[in-house]
């Protein structure tokens, strides 16, 4: 099975479930044979930018690296799952530019669902002013105004998530069905 | 044509032909329809490791940064090739245990000859003392002791380097003949 290659690129706050979903989602590609990275926000964070804190600045540079990832595995015919934050809407915007096959996905869920699943006890932490900089609490998220998809994980399954994330990559061409 | 996949690690000093080699040996695995990468010492820097300096313990992050990109290129079926110095012997090691296929390629030249061909002007500054920890000047390279394949280019073209390395690649089985 081959493909051309394609980087989704997932944003959405922390719980929104970009870590669930692009788990499942990079399963459901290797499954039929297809090439598939997950660069998952905090195995990324250890492996490329250690000693970058969560300033703006520091947040883009993150992402770039992340990118520039991406962009080396996609355009070699590998699927590129990033489930980082990436709360910036311009350096997101940055990346679609150099990224061939970019596809912005916006995992959509309200922060007050967020708070209450707060899988990694972050965002009491957050709420409690222990963590500063915590996007949607103490930071800014946007949102994307023009994403290729939105998934709205409060009012959906994984399970159909995926299968969204899975059409669209059939319909562009960038997995066979 | 298909194969494993595999990360050419070149090790040398500052002008000993790192960048020339995999330039070369990029375009000619491309011709033959393999996907190939090149991740230049300097480029990957700029892109993954802006900020770190070259004190040891960051040479030894920006190595590890670059085998973390080499590892997922090579593991979807990529020739990933590294051209950094990567001085020090222990983090190479340290990737050699990390990345299935990984070949570790001596790019061997007297430091005198590289200081003849300063191709960056850089020799003739760090032996002004403007350039502080320059390996081989004011900071150490530690050769490999047991490398896949040593290659000397004081003593042979680019042309004979660039095939033995090819070779070495059909030997082990990662590209096809």
């Amino acid at each position: 099975m081959s493909g051309t290659g394609a980087t989704i690129w997932l944003t959405g706050l922390s719980g929104a479930g970009k870590s669930t979903i692009s788990g499942l989602l990079g399963e459901r590609l290797s499954a039929i044979g297809q090439q598939v990275e997950v660069l998952d926000g905090d195995e990324v964070r250890r492996n490329l930018s250690a000693g970058l804190g969560f300033s703006k600045a520091d947040r883009d540079t993150n992402v770039r690296r992340i990118g520039y990832v991406c962009r080396l595995l996609s355009r070699n015919g590998v699927i590129a799952i990033s489930a980082a934050i990436s709360p910036y809407r311009a350096v997101r915007e940055e990346l679609k530019q150099q990224i061939p096959n970019f596809l912005e996905v916006y995992i959509d869920c309200p922060l007050k669902t967020c708070i209450e699943r707060d899988v990694k006890g972050l965002y009491a932490r957050a709420l409690r002013g222990e963590i500063p900089a915590f996007t949607g609490v103490s930071d800014p998220y946007e949102a994307p105004l023009n994403p290729d998809l939105i998934i709205s994980t409060d009012k959906e399954t994984v399970e159909a998530s995926v299968e969204k994330i899975t059409y669209l990559l059939i319909e562009r061409g960038h997995i066979n069905a």
